[in-house]
This record gives structure tokens, sequence and C-alpha cells, in this order.
């Protein structure tokens, strides 16, 4: 078991309610608005270059998200980035989709070379074209073999200087060294489009809570996954799950989250 | 007690189903083309600056919301709304998340002076930034006292020549003189994003058929605080909650709605 | 009775998963995401210029939608359809408010001039806008007769060289000869917004795994309706109505399609 005291981590957040920057893509904006406020979190969406920077020195963490990406977001992005790193804002990035198209990954690339993320987020095929230019991802909702991308998560984590979570049956989480898996979660969560963003969003949160990215991804996939759990226990199918999903992010409480958290070195 | 006739102004927008055209953000649009549908009026979503001078033109209600801005939409929004004001169709703006950025507080005071909408509705620190500049704005979901807002909205409804609809526990709608007070509501409207939008767009589609802004803003706040009622009694969880919300703007009829609008003179 | 193996090709579709590409509007963006994967498909959302080529080369169906258009994403949607045509991926085009104003109505006559849609899905004041200019569109979730749009329907079909399917109380899809009717459906999938894009992408999801449009948009609109039918038998409200429709689209199974689809030659 890893010793991180959830039940504080998420009692903080709930009275703190701590706004998050999100510059994320159109299909997810509001499940994801949802998710952080149901989790306790303040959300809020803002794009545009000319109020990015004040935007992000309001918030207490900032979430990018590359899926439906285009030029000037990705100016907004990086003029946030600065601004967040300027001002000691966790930058929290989510690579959706990279290694299917040439500015996707080119823009992670961009992205983790102009401005350092504390967390990076993405599923095992996402992560693995990153590092690798022979692997092409099938659209933004495929799931690799998690065990596959752990060496590569590994290296990565040491050259971005960052942790890296990759998520998958079983969630990896490493900053270079250490390597915490996170055994909650549903399949159910497949099966309706945004929850990896949605739990990047929620690193986020937890990222704003406490200073050691390590915990905070670790937090934000266990809290995540676990309301996967609670709701795949009401519904298996995808319409009401996806309700059932968000009831839950507001129901756990911080000794439900404490008790049920998955979480294990190596 | 207020004296609108609330059972006829529902029963007319039933019959009518007028069209209400949104230039609104990127978070909400869904949940209130839903709102809008539910409740009985036909909505659309443009913001093409070379679109939304005719679309408007088809429309009986203009719903501008200023929510993920940038400026091609702060275009679109002066074009359709000089147009709506040439055809006499109200304009009703959300000034969403104004305070929190130069960007938006700023764009509230051009789009107030260069066009005049006929209803402005906000939260209690959204309509208090715009008022004054020492107060600012944490996100968008914030609620202040809204009371403390009173005085502030009804200059400001004086100032702009409109009605200032101030949103929070007891919503007020004023038009610099005479105040309402509106009592429906339930505080897991604050536990889903867009609903402060969708009461908003309620408000344009009560407009579309009534040339009394007072009254339009007051029927829409009750009317859109009502089916939260509702939709709390059969929900205390935000994913169950925001369906059960939707479906009780569809089931409301208009006898429901005259027995329990709780709007309330001064 | 039309004598297609709706069993096989829904068994197929599950099977292979096969990724659909969609450049569609803001406003069913999640909800088609869902609807997609729902029903066993791989939706991916991409509008940038400088990667819709890239990603239409990794999809077996194009979905257009041109709701929430700019010019931006007209650039984009010629682009992606012109590399689809060289690679063989089938163009489904949807005219969403066509009629409303001259940018749709000019966009739809642009994109089947440069690009070839093998079907293009609207329903009846969508299709007859198209070809006539004396009507015009009320918004975008306007029912005209269908039959009235029978004709017109299958004149377009011939001159555009595609199907066209016309959606209303009884769906109508054509090739300019043959006409085959559907008779799935429910009048609740009037009441929420988006249903008419998503039949549309659900028509993309079955023009991945058959060659023959006619079946493929045939195929789209029982599975779509069918899927209304069983949501609207759970519920009467648009809220959990949205939900139980999710619901549906991914518990049917290929027996139960096979039985319950409706369709008839004429």
């Amino acid at each position: 078991m890893v010793n991180y005291d959830l039940r504080s981590l998420l009692a903080k957040l709930r009275i703190e309610k701590p706004l998050i920057h999100n510059i994320t893509n159109y299909v997810v904006m509001n499940f994801t608005a949802n998710t952080l406020l149901a989790m306790g979190a303040s959300p809020v969406m803002a794009h545009a270059v000319n109020e990015v920077e004040e935007m992000v020195s309001l918030a207490r963490a900032l979430v990018i998200n590359i899926g439906t990406l285009s030029d000037p977001w990705i100016d907004a992005m990086l003029k946030a980035g600065k601004m967040a790193e300027k001002l000691g804002v966790p930058i929290i990035l989510d690579p959706v989709g990279s290694g299917a198209t040439t500015l996707r990954t080119g823009t992670f690339k961009r992205l983790t070379s102009e401005i350092r993320p504390v967390i990076v987020r993405g599923n095992a095929s996402e992560i693995l074209s990153i590092a690798s230019a022979g692997i092409t991802t099938r659209g933004v909702d495929t799931v690799h073999d998690v065990e596959q991308a752990s060496d590569v998560g590994r290296k990565m984590a040491e050259q971005l200087e960052c942790v890296v979570a990759i998520t998958g049956p079983v969630d990896l989480i490493t900053d270079g060294q250490r390597v915490i898996r996170c055994n909650n979660g549903d399949t159910m969560l497949g099966k309706i489009t945004g929850t990896g963003c949605a739990a990047t969003a929620t690193i986020g949160a937890f990222a704003a809570v406490t200073k050691d990215p390590l915990q905070a991804a670790s937090a934000g996939l266990a809290y995540f996954g676990l309301a996967g759990e609670i709701g795949a226990s009401r519904s298996k199918s995808p319409g009401t799950f996806m309700a059932a999903l968000i009831d839950a992010l507001y129901e756990i409480t911080p000794d439900e989250f404490a008790a049920r958290a998955r979480l294990e070195e190596g």
C-alpha cells in the first residue's frame, strides 16, 4: 500500500474548491466541467490568447488537453503555460490522440519543449507514440497493454522531468524512479467519451492541493477509477453510467476514498 | 405576489415554439439547446460573422453569452446584436465570468455600449464586477450575497436602460425602479455547470413571447428555478439531477407553473 | 421487407470497431461521440486544416456536419473530403440548418460540387431547401412532411449521384431509383438536440462496414430509430430519455436489430 493521506487530501479539496483552468477539447468541455464541480473543484474553461494569462493567474492548476486542436489554441496553451510556470501553477498535460497525426504528436513535443508540465497523463498508445515514431494511435479511445508502456513511461518521466501517468486496465504512475500502480477503475469507463480527459482534470484538481505530483496523479486516478467502479455498480449501459459516474464523483467521502483507493508501489 | 399571467405565457410559448438564436459558449451549448427544446422553444446556435445577421432575422430572441470568448465571436455578437436591434428582436446578455479577466469585463462594456440588451442576467459577483473595478470574480460558478448586489443592479439597470437579473439563493430582477424577488430554485443548481447560462436562455424564451422584459426575466428565473426544485426532489447527486432537471423543464404544465412560481415585489 | 442481412452487418461493426472521423458542430460533439462508442464504432473529432488529411486516412468513414459552421471549418471539410475521396473513404454529409442562411445553403452546394458524398442525410425542410430556393428552414429541429420531400430526394439523389436520406415520422432513403422506407423511430427523438446529427453518424458507422450506401443509410436509420423506440419505452421525458437512448444504442444485439428493424421497399 502507498502511504498517502488521501482522506485529508480530499477533505482539503472540498474545503478549498480550487479553481482549475482548462484549455481542453470541445467534445469533453461539459463533461470535464461537471467532473470538476462534482468532486469539489471550481472549473473554468478559457482559450483566448488575450485572456489565458489573466485566467491562469487566478487558478491553482492548468490542465492542457490537445484534442480538437487548432493553431490558435496551441498559441493559447503556450501562453497560459508560460504564465503558469512563472507563477508556480502546476501544469497537467493530456496528449489526446497523440500518434494519430503529426499535428498532435508535434504539438506535444512543442509543448513539452517550451513549457514544463508537472504531470503528463495519457493512455498507453498515446504515451508509446510520443516515445516512438513507429507506433500509430487509432483514434482517441484505444487501449494498448499498460505494462508495455511502463519502461517507456519511466524514461519519458526522466527525460521530461515530470510525472507520467499511463491509464489502462491498470494505471501506472511514475516519476522515473518510483512506480505506483492504481487498480481502481472499470471497463465501463471505456464505453463513454472523455473519461481519459476527465481523469486528467481530476489529477489537476488534486495537483492544486498537494505539491507532490506523484501523489496528485495517483490520487486523481484512484479517485476517478473509484467513481467508475461505483458508477458501474449502478449501471452497465453507457448513458445511465455517465450520470452514475458524475453522481459518484460527488458522493465519495474522504473516508470512503481512503478506504477504497487501491494504490500500490511497484 | 406579482400579478403576471404565467399560465398564459407558458401556454403561448408551447404553442408558438419561438426560435431562439444563441451565441453562447462551448461548455453549455448542448445543455442550453436541450433546455430550450425541453421547455418548448426552438434553439439554434450560430456564430459565424457571415451568417449571424440572417439567422437572427429568423429568430424571436437573441441570447449572447460571453463564456469561452474569443475575438471572432465578439465580432459576431456585435453584428448579430445590431441586426437584432434593427429588427426589434430582444437581446439577452449573459456576462459569464465577467470580472475574471479584462477581456470578459471589457467585452461586456463594449457590447453594452454598442448594442442595447433588454435583459442582463448574471450572478452577484459578475454583476458586481461590472459595476466596480475592485471586485474579482473567481471562476464562473461563484455565488456572492445577492443582497449585496441589489443596489448595484438597480443602478446598472438605470444606466443601461435594461432589466438586470441577479441570480443567487434568491434572485433579484429589476428595471431600476421595481424590484422583483424570485424564491424558486435549489442549491443543486450550483452543482452542475451551465445552469446560469441555461437560465439566461430560459429568459430568452420568455422574452420571445412577451414584450415586457421584467416579466420575461421573472418568468424565466421562476421557471428554471422551479425545474431545479423538481429535479432536486428526484435526485441529490449532480449526474442524475442534470437529467431530472431537463425532464422537469419538459414536464411543467402552465397550471403548475402558475401555482408554484414564487415571485414577489420588493 | 427489405432483404438486408442486418444481423451480420451489426456483428461486423461490433467486431471491427471502425474509426469514424467527424467534422461536426459544437452542440452535438459529445453526444455524437457517445452515440458512436455506444453502438460499437470508434469516434474521432478533428477539424484543423493541418491534420484532417492525416486523420481521415486512418478512418473508415468521414461524417461532415455543417451546424455551427465557420470559414476555417469549411476549408477543413473540403480538405478532408478530397482526401477521403482519393482513398475511397465514404463521405456522409449532414446539411444541418440548410435553408436557414446563405452560408449554410451555399456551403452545402460548395461541398457537393467539390467533393462527392455517398450519402446525404437531412430532415425534410433541409432537403427541400437545398432543392428549392423558395423554402426557408426554421432553426435546425423543424420537421416538414417527409412525403412532400420524397420526389425532391429522388431527384437530388440522381443529380448528386448519391443516396439521399430524409428523416421524419417515416424516413425515406433513396438512390434515385429505389426508395426504402424506415418505420423505426419515436417522437421523443425530436425532444432532444442532436438526434439528426447522431443518426447521420450512425449511418457513417454502417457505411464503414458495407460498400452499399443504400444499405448503410437504411441500416443506420433503422438502428438509431430502434434505439429511440427502446429509449422512449423507458422514459417519456427528454433528460432521462437521452440517457436511455445511449443505453439502447449499446444494448441492441445483432439478433434484436434484425428482428425489429422495419424497412420496406417503396
